[in-house]
């Protein structure tokens, strides 16, 4: 008898994500293996496959790059960005201002549209973005800031620039699968998600949607700039992907065991429910943390994410304090702030498993009763009143 | 009671990569999430990173990248190879001519000493193309070619470049864990393996160890060529992690799971013990296909990789036919040829948790009986008294 | 790519037992198998035996029984009662009434000792028992009664036992591992439990600790009374199992890897760490549902089980709506009352893994929203201020 | 992070049971808790009866009992067999001799039909012990004995005892799900079969079809031998799950979703074609010992068992050094004889998983493997071409 390692792991992960997953995934990675190169793993792909384009409700083939969501991101601006490209970015939050960096890495000239942290930007200031600069060839934004937690009004975004025909980067990491996304149907041009999300499933993939438009443009501008036609950031090799189920690289089996167990609790459920369920887990929280006494960090609600919700720290309450009792008194983790807002709000992810009415009441709770013992008062019965009627 | 799919998966497989892995690795991939930003999730790395460092035999750090071994080579040139600089590629098999593309994908001017695939190069060709080559930069090889089950001396050939400044890349994703790699004392540059092969574990990820040497040249490179600094490709956002165990980006939690399970079979077992059973297996293999009355596609044992073992096809024998038959009737799956191999040999891997005795007379037993079926002969009894004995 | 059976599974079980189980225990019953007249196999159930006597108390052996909790009660009366034998069966619970049917079931005269089933036993009434029956031989009581949540005074009622020469058969199936049980000291005769409670594994096996004056009578009761003395229901064939490790039947393979990953959580935590943390989510609970306004079951915290809290349904309230809106809403499923008891109580289940504080607000919380849904008003602020305070 | 126990466990086990299971059942037995008393466990309960009566082929509900085989087989004397009631027990093996104990220990009075260990009863020998013994109550016997690799002929003896009106008692432990069982049409009285055999799950429970005429009989003799009827062997209590779905005792959760994952299986692959590859394993592994050169133990194939094939030690070698060779150097442990036939024999599980012409490949050439190691010659090219053949 010999020992194996056990990491120590929170009864309860509530964060900015990853958060805790299905237990239908967690059983799925377990499956034994399978050469990729066979048919019934072809099988398992084109499954895959049909599941994706039904989650982002598109006709394309979206493609599962093997890497953090942060290189499906990348791979948009090597593939759609040429030197000298006007670059409209968003730049609402802690990752939308960061994606300025990877357009000016690919050569963009980048106007950004910033707004505070804890607001989301208007269409009204998109459209005058877009009016201001008619050459624009792309506008990239974050669709759901887990940082602030805010939301990006996809769809009007989407729809005026499709209309106007700049392409559009959408980082949808933690908005996929748990806010309406309809790729086809809004004229998106690069979406991107992970599975460690809204899903559920474990991190690891970028899952990334491309629009036929985008398709040609990358094929443009590979060839203008001279870039590496074969490189891991290239959408190129993934033509074998859409034309011929042929995956370019060696495919990470165990995570795709883990989305397929995903996609099909999707399925099971619906996408309309599982949007459903996001959307209630959300203003669950949010009801129950204003009924609490506590203060919601973004400005409007209908500026507010569905897969995280951040709250302001109560004056003098200690964020790190607070959630450490809540770590190590309850076995919750829940996220602090990033950047600027370190020690500022403190964030708490439902999303994919933690989507539920239940966990939504523990979260509440435990920060509730972690606060009180902090000597801050709140109203849990209100508190928990508002989040079973919303 | 709902249904969750099942792939289809073969009771063993054998193959040049992703083979059946342990049973461990399966049962440490069902681990619950924890957040990548915790202390426990951060003493979980820092372990990983010990076991790392004690696989390659290095002290510095090796790099846990997320995306397939693919990708941890094509970041050996992005931040090696600058516009111009001569590279050595030794071409002795599909991988290593194919890493011709990626150097001159990165502007290398590429001078390659090819082999036939049935062979190795020798460290005397290595040494007359340094000669012939004095500005060389960069010498790039596949130290084992699961395509031929192929393995280069990689001990002579990056102890000659190293004496000469020339810094080597190598490609030993089913060679590290299965063969002797030192790292520090051969004077490796840049080394990629992946978790798949002789470690057992799923694919998925770069393990990439780096030397002082190239971490310097890196800074260079990045700096003089202009190439984005903070790309997924760039080497520079892990001093984060050699210097302060910060990740870069979010791990991919659960095959870092799989990789620990891994990793630990490797501590208690002892490293020179794994590396001795793959040679045993390796060697079995061999002695048992040679007394079966069958032939070996590499040229001269002292060539003939660790991982897997490729087998000629025997004359009048549809490879095809031969592999369906061992698939359908026995549930063994193997590997075909690749490119100009297709339907010349066939592979049977023998790495991590097949690197078994039972495994290797698993294999034979069923090649064998499968050759039989088909009207070919062969003698079983040399066979299995061959390969146990070896 | 088929499909496998999916049970439905509520987010989280904190009923009277089986309740949600530790992951760690759930990930040790997927092992793959050993035979067990290996001797890894009987190094494992050395280990397991090890483990049993630390978690009793006790030098001697537990015996590690295949079968249903109520199968290792049967068997103290197989082995222990014979025909005319008087036996005093403490009624204090739906649980400890039932045995007298086993009792007389074996020839026993019994001597009932009833109280309602809100309180225990008291000490006084054991002694009146036992003054007006100096010809008892036996005296049979529950230690924690799970469907009223009611524990009886076992140490003091054992010790008084002990001193008189009368033989304890203890049903302490939700007791060991959530109180404190010390089988040697007390002078305990037969004490069963089972992993699926305070140890929070999987049900199916009785854990069966037997005193030499209990392996005494049963040899003197097995041959005067001719019974057969290879049953299953036999205390004899075990002492194989207590001589030389020799369990007698096939052991439940995967329960005793599930019963082994649940008892080195007990030695990792400590047991008097793991019997504290029972008595805070029992104090926490009761606190709660006090402050909350509720009334508990059992008439004197003194009285109350470790393992699980019996609530009276209010005034107005249907119990079966109630459990149902948990059930569905919010995914909690708890139990109700059993036999008379029925539609007057709920029952919340806090052992094993569900001794936690977290799952303690869990479970207020959500009975708290569906009693306010209901229309009937708490006061959840007090209830989670008391609980976090307990 | 903490280490959890892990179990020294062979690369494969193919003993006379428990083999190695199948993967879907060790994953399934890590399903989380569900309370037994909800409707989705009786959904679930339901489904296995279903599909418990089609692996029997009885139209009756076969009771999941939990506790070993030997349990349910004890059941079946308590509530037949009532003092001075004449048993005829046919003695062709270790199990089925003892099996009298059992009936004596229950006031029968036996007649015992002995053959040798190597051999089965003939139908001949069964009417003449009918014939001699007109009064004879009950007849019992074991349908395939795992010692010595035996099957009697179930139908025929059925058969023969229905149109008598003699109750028949049959260990099919190792037979039902690799052998054909046709309770309804074969008139069987009570059967019982355990998870761990040839449905390829982990042991702990009795499977126990019962005939109308037995429970008639159980009510009458539970009544008039005045044995306790609510005893763990009593069947009565078993009417409430005959009647309406309600287990009398809590059930064994975990192997609950392991047998429903066994059973699946059944079902996706057809009863037919599991009990097809049990004899084709079971031919094959024959063909194969014999053209090695070596001797079964068993006087005829027709008397042989499909789950289990037992060999004959050959001269010259000692069986615990043969065994022992295969379990380190190979990591495949077999079984050696019991009681009598230690060290005369070996034999060789190809039940459930192992019941596969990949797995009779392994053992076939681990064993002439082993034999060769230690000096005596076999045939492996015969062995293995006859295998294949078969």
């Amino acid at each position: 008898m010999t020992y194996a390692f056990r990491p120590h792991v929170p009864e309860l992960t509530m964060a900015s994500g990853p958060c805790s997953i299905y237990p239908q995934v967690l059983s799925a990675m377990g499956t034994r293996m399978v050469h990729h190169r066979t048919d019934d793993f072809v099988a398992l792909m084109r499954s895959v496959s049909d599941d994706l384009s039904m989650l982002f409700r598109t006709v394309g083939r979206v493609l599962p790059v093997e890497g953090e969501s942060i290189l499906g991101l990348e791979m948009a601006a090597y593939n759609l960005v040429e030197p000298g490209d006007v670059c409209i970015n968003l730049a609402s939050g802690y990752y939308g201002a960061g994606y300025a960096k990877v357009l000016r890495g690919y050569g963009g000239t980048v106007v950004d549209v910033a707004v505070p942290y804890d607001t989301s930007v208007s269409i009204e200031q998109v459209r005058a973005a877009l009016d201001a600069h008619p050459e624009a060839k792309v506008l990239a934004f974050v669709h759901s800031e887990t940082p602030s937690a805010s939301e990006n009004p996809m769809e009007e975004i989407c729809r005026e620039c499709h209309s106007r025909g700049v392409l559009t980067i959408v980082d949808s990491v933690s908005g996929v699968g748990g806010s309406d996304v309809r790729f086809d149907e809004w004229g998106v041009d690069v979406c991107v998600t992970g599975p460690q999300k809204c899903l559920g499933s474990t991190p690891g993939m970028s899952l990334v949607a491309v629009s036929d438009r985008a398709w040609e443009r990358a094929c443009r501008v590979i060839a203008e700039t001279g870039r590496y036609d074969r490189s891991y950031l290239c959408l190129l090799p993934w033509r074998s992907w859409v034309e011929c189920d042929y995956v370019p690289y060696t495919p990470p089996i165990s995570s795709i065991y883990g989305l397929k167990a995903a996609l099909d609790i999707v399925a099971d459920e619906g996408l309309d429910n599982v949007i459903a369920r996001h959307e209630t887990a959300a203003r669950a929280t949010r009801a129950g943390i204003r009924a609490m006494g506590l203060d919601l960090w973004v400005d409007d609600e209908s500026h507010m994410a569905n897969s995280v919700t951040a709250v302001r720290v109560p004056d003098g309450i200690d964020d790190t304090m607070l959630r450490g009792l809540m770590d190590e008194r309850y076995g919750l983790h829940i996220s602090g702030g990033l950047g600027e807002e370190a020690g500022k709000l403190i964030r708490i992810g439902h999303m994919g498993y933690t989507a539920s009415r239940q966990k939504v009441l523990t979260a509440l709770s435990v920060l509730g009763s972690a606060l009180m013992e902090l000597g801050y008062p709140v109203d849990m019965t209100g508190g928990l009143q508002a989040a079973s009627a919303a």
